[in-house]
């Protein structure tokens, strides 16, 4: 029978609150806590390593298939009180289960990125559930994983690891503060690097040939890329649209980008 | 200077309140609540008919030109207090200006629905996040509207209005509880009707000759369309992908499927 926390002292419980809260304390201890039942099973099936699963009682009942699947993998497990697990949760409504995982090594150095794919560069995306739809959009389509240019929020935080649905327990990402010598890199390593802007001028995406590996750049919502990322590109990409294309938001677009990408690839006519 | 309202009770405040919370008093008044500095300038440059435009003294400072906008077109103007505002407010941080709009007449009846363009029917969209942003991403890629089957959320709703930015005001939508006879309709008057199905066994939507205009069916994220509609349309279409199909939320499959049909409208090479 698991030990169980009655305290919301209790430093295990301090600790992992504060992996929810504080991106640098992430960083710093290369871990990160996820929320809810389905979430917790997923990052157990993607092979995440589990250091701690904390779930209360009533969780246990409600979650039990969950549950078994993840305290297989998990190293160690805890029961928590309720008032215990609200201390962790992010959310109106928690489910009670939560688990302290390990960040993937070595998959935040851009030296690593593998050839022969196409991926998405993001530079200085802030909302996270625009992050997370974006990971689940690249994960579904077939990129080969997604660079993190700027200051982009956490990829670990918890609400992009909710919109993400378990995209970043999959899918490569990679952390690159400056993207502009990113580019250097990924032209020496024959990648074709596009930004993606809107400018009716600039080529359309239906009319790239995505034979070679490529890596396209989207800015954020409000400012789209900096200008800096623009001149460093190979070239420059839109989309064309017949009606209000200032309406069309981040999320969108990126998919839309991706998809024209991968069209090919996957099988389009 | 107009009326200063100070009490919740005020008549005018509680018929403003339930048009925010209740979609049956929205429908049997024709009337629907704007909240939003930007949202409400929005509705009036879009032609809108603003019934009642409600403000508190913080926004008449903070946002003097959105209001000076709404203003020239509103037919009732009120000063509200905070606590007032509070009341009319569907979000943690209210701006303090609330529109009370006119439903557009007539834009509800499928007959009246113009041919020669391309239109997107959703069946079952539960989710408002989700409907307004397909609704933006309709209006954006130029569709020609939206009609809403079954039993989608309702678009007048606030979460709904905020999330489509606008595009429920410009966008045409056609409410139509049974997608089965409308499409019965839709093949009378030449359109070629498509099934968005998760099912690779289906004609890929990359291979559609979309020369002829069409009504492309969505359904919603958990369930897909119902068998009924399926069966009713001309053919089924997918969207064929490399990755995790399933992890395609309803909003991004919805906007590849919508840019795949005004692809070449659009100037796609």
């Amino acid at each position: 029978m698991p030990e169980l926390i009655t305290s919301r002292q209790n430093e295990i419980i301090k600790r992992a609150a504060r992996l929810s809260s504080a991106a640098d304390f992430r960083r710093e201890q290369g871990l990160f806590l996820v929320e809810g039942a389905r979430l917790c099973r997923d990052a157990a099936q993607s092979g995440v390593c589990i250091r701690t699963l904390f779930y209360t009682a009533q969780a246990s009942e409600k979650y039990t298939e969950y549950l078994g699947e993840i305290q297989r993998t998990a190293q160690e497990i805890y029961i928590v009180e309720p008032h215990v697990a609200a201390l962790l949760s992010d959310t109106k409504t928690p489910q009670g289960v939560f688990c302290v995982c390990q960040m993937r090594a070595g998959s935040d150095k851009l030296e690593n990125i593998e050839p022969g794919f196409h991926y998405l560069a993001l530079e200085n995306i802030q909302d996270p559930a625009n992050l997370g739809a974006v990971l689940r959009t690249a994960e579904a389509l077939g990129i080969g994983g997604v660079i993190l240019g700027g200051s982009c929020c956490d990829v670990y935080s918890p609400k992009v690891l909710r919109a993400s649905m378990g995209a970043v327990f999959r899918l490569p990402f990679y952390l690159q503060a400056d993207l502009v010598s990113a580019i250097g890199l990924f032209n020496k390593r024959g990648f074709v690097t596009l930004a993606a802007v809107p400018d009716s001028a600039a080529q359309k995406i239906t009319s790239v040939d995505f034979q070679k590996p490529t890596v396209l750049f989207v800015g954020n919502e409000g400012n789209g890329l900096t200008a800096a990322v623009i001149a460093a590109c190979s070239g420059s990409v839109t989309i064309p649209m017949l009606g209000r294309a200032e309406s069309l938001n981040a999320s969108a677009s990126a998919a839309i980008l991706m998809w024209e990408m991968m069209r090919e690839k996957s099988g389009g006519a």
